[in-house]
This record gives C-alpha cells, sequence and structure tokens, in this order.
C-alpha cells in the first residue's frame, strides 16, 4: 500500500520513517509512503498556509487553496485500486484497531495533517472522513497521523513477525494478558509458577482468565460489546468471586 | 516542567525535539527534556534488553533489569516537586485533556515507553500510573510518548500564544466550531453570512450552536456528563427540531 502525508511540517516525519518498522515494509516492497509539503502549493515566496478565522478570535486557520491543491496533486498521481483521504482532526471519528485493519486494506491512505487550531471548514468536504486519536488536543495533526501510520504498517504483511499480532490487547477484544521473562525471581519477585509449568492448556486458561481479570478491572467497557465464550463466562464469574469486583 | 522519555528507540525523538513547539518551550525556559536510551543500562556488548516470554507464545518481552535501573537512575537525579512515573502501554487508562492538564502541573513527568508486545510485569509495579492512547495498537510506545508530550507542552505557559488554548475541542467538553479563513467564497463554497457580520453576539451565538450541533451528531457522548446551561440547552433543542438528529 502507499500512504501519503500531507503536512506544513515534513521534517516531523523524518525520524519515525527512519525507524525499523516503517524502512522493513518499505524493503519488503509492502509499503511506499510519500511526504507532501502544503507550502510546496501556496505561491509566493512568503508561503502563505493559513490566515486569521472570519468572526474573530484567537489562532490562525489554514486556507483552502494549498492544502486543497496539494490534495488535487496527490488524488492526480495516485496508485489504482481503492483508496481513503483522512484528515486528523480533534472532532473526528476516534481511532480504533478496527479502523486501523479497515485502512490496512487500502491501496493508498492519504493522511491530512491541519493545525489542531482549524482548518477551513470547507476543507473537510473534500476528505472522505475525519479521524481523531482521542480527547486531547495536539499542537497539530502530524503525531496523530504517524500513530496512525504505525498502527496501520505493522498489519501489514511481512512487516512484523506475522504471529506476534494475534495475541495483543485489542485484537480479540480483551486486553493482553501479564508477560514475563527472564530472570524466574528479579528483585524477590517470582514469575508465576504456572508459566514455568510446562503445561499448555493451564498456561493457556490462566492467560485467558488473566487477560479477563484485567479487561474487568480496567476497561469493563470493552466486554460490554463482547460475545462471550461459555469459557470466558465461567472465568469472569470465578474472577468476581476471588475479588472485591463486584457486577457494576 | 521536565520530560523524561525511558525508550529503546531515543533517536525516534530527534524530529519531535527540533520542532517548534517543543523548542518554544525549552527557550523559554519552561520546559526541559531528556532523552534515556534504556539501551545504555544492559550490560555487555550485546545489549540484552528483551527475552522471550515465559509460558511461550510470540514475541519478545522487555526484560526487567536494564529498564529498572534505568527508571532508578532518572529518579535519583529527579527534580524537587511532584512526579509522575507513567508507562505506554495499551491496557492504562485512555489520555485524555484532564490527564494533559494534570501531567502539565508537574515538575518532573517520566515517560517509559515500552514494547506494545509486552514488557515484564513486574516493570509495572515500579510506575504511578499506565496510559493508553487509545484502542490502537502501536509498535512501541514513543509515538504514543510524544503526543502526550505534545498535549503537555503546548499547555506550559508561553508554549504557544495563551488565548489560542481556551476555545479548543475538550477544553469546554465541545467539538470545536467550524472555522473559515480568506477568501470569503473559495471554488463556489461561501462563509456562512454572520462571520462577516461583524456581530460579535451574534457570531458567539451561532459558534455556540455549531460546536453543539457537530458534538450532538459526532459525539453524543461529550453531552453525556456534560451541565448544560440554559442557553445550550435551548440550541440543543432547536437544533434537533431543524435536523433528523432526534434523541436515541
Amino acid at each position: 500500500m502507499k500512504i501519503t502525508f500531507l503536512t506544513i511540517f515534513p521534517q516531523l516525519f523524518d525520524s519515525f520513517l527512519a525507524s525499523p518498522i516503517p524502512q522493513r515494509a518499505i524493503k519488503k516492497g509492502v509499503l511506499e509512503v510519500d511526504v507532501v509539503d502544503i507550502k510546496d502549493y501556496s505561491p509566493g515566496s512568503f508561503r502563505h498556509i493559513d490566515d486569521s478565522p472570519f468572526g474573530g478570535g484567537p489562532g490562525m486557520v489554514m486556507r483552502c487553496q494549498p492544502v486543497l491543491d496539494a490534495l488535487r496533486a496527490v488524488k492526480k498521481e495516485q496508485p489504482a485500486g481503492t483508496s481513503v483521504t483522512a484528515a486528523l482532526s480533534p472532532a473526528g471519528a476516534v481511532f480504533t484497531q478496527k479502523a486501523a485493519h479497515r485502512y490496512a486494506d487500502l491501496d493508498h491512505l492519504i493522511l491530512l495533517c491541519g493545525h489542531y487550531e482549524g482548518m477551513d471548514e470547507r476543507i473537510y468536504r473534500h476528505v472522505d472522513e475525519e479521524v481523531s486519536l482521542g480527547d486531547f488536543i495536539l499542537t497539530g495533526g502530524e503525531l496523530a497521523a504517524m500513530a496512525v501510520a504505525d498502527a496501520v504498517i505493522r498489519l501489514l504483511p511481512g512487516a512484523i513477525r506475522s504471529e506476534s499480532t494475534g495475541e495483543e490487547s485489542f485484537e480479540n477484544g480483551l486486553l493482553e494478558y501479564p508477560q514475563y521473562t527472564q530472570p524466574a525471581v528479579y528483585d524477590g519477585e517470582s514469575v508465576p509458577d504456572v508459566l514455568l509449568s510446562g503445561n499448555h492448556e493451564k498456561i493457556r486458561k490462566w492467560r485467558l482468565k488473566e487477560s479477563l481479570r484485567k479487561t474487568l478491572l480496567r476497561r469493563p467497557d470493552l466486554l460490554e460489546g463482547r460475545d462471550l465464550s461459555e469459557e470466558e463466562k465461567r472465568f469472569l464469574e470465578e474472577i468476581k468471586a476471588e475479588s472485591s469486583v463486584t457486577d457494576r
């Protein structure tokens, strides 16, 4: 797939694009990346990319012309196939792992990074969707776009060891179980015995139960929309009986 | 305030830290930043920062020793005052603007970036809290830590024009109203007349109503926990009467 970033701060992407996961995906031929500087589409030596808001108020608002000219130029050279243009915006739909999978299936993802202070509303009529990282304010869309891209790129075939993605948080609708590695005892704290037992079925059950426990304690909202297996229901009953966590 | 990033990929922070907002905050003396390479705390020429999980399974898990030795070294040199050590983790509390304000009031924020594939669970017992950007999986905590830092840094006095932060999305519990700038007509699309009227009270009312409309349409969850003023209640009634948006 191809990912195009539209930005007024292209150099903000340098470190991310030089990092191992994007580099591996590019070398494997599953990813192409382009960073387009919106300032290149603002005519004149004084690059005029934003202006004061109509109606007054603080901050600067990004102008239609350079943003939409840059977007049109990108779309003209677009690879064949499916594409989505998504603007990073605090008013967008909150990004989730499901959206990461949807984007990873595209041939072309265009990520438009605006000032979080504002882009001219008429720009949004030319994008397919608005996406937000969450309920907080960033200086601009760039860090949000990189987070979205990172979540997408690691789903591409060959970008990471493929067996690594199945058991992580959210992929099965639960938070991940606790992980432990060497040494078995560190600073007086031991790894749970079951993980040293070599009994795969016991380990599987322990991990599922601890995954359910963590999710129930920290993110009960994730359990609400989820079809539970009989085994999961039984573990949840056990967890509630064991702990002070009760039905809310 | 001081922000310390603990990471195995220190170079991932280069572009962000060279960007205008952190640079301005550093120059104004309101921000100090340190990036600590966890690999420096792993002895030997072969830097052993992760290992296979006990109990089997895919992926690598970050080891206690280098992470906790790095954290102890940072805490030893910590500035006086309030501090929080937060680990970026998909199982953490979801980051919000409220957390950004809480962090911005600290003297020292330590952001621990793990593999998202996993850190040894015993590491988490040495941090104050776990924070997540949202329900998606990143390669590591680095991009999440930069997003958190960006949201925090822009709240520091002098980092951006102070009047810019009050009317943005989430600061008043609503999504921001639509913004427009020059020209008044672009490609056949006009700015709403009211914004050209010069009538400040009308503009204020229009913006509040459009802010409520956007929030009702896209993020009705934000309205649920909010105390509405009489004016806001009236506008919401008008919006519901005007549109196909009905009570759910």
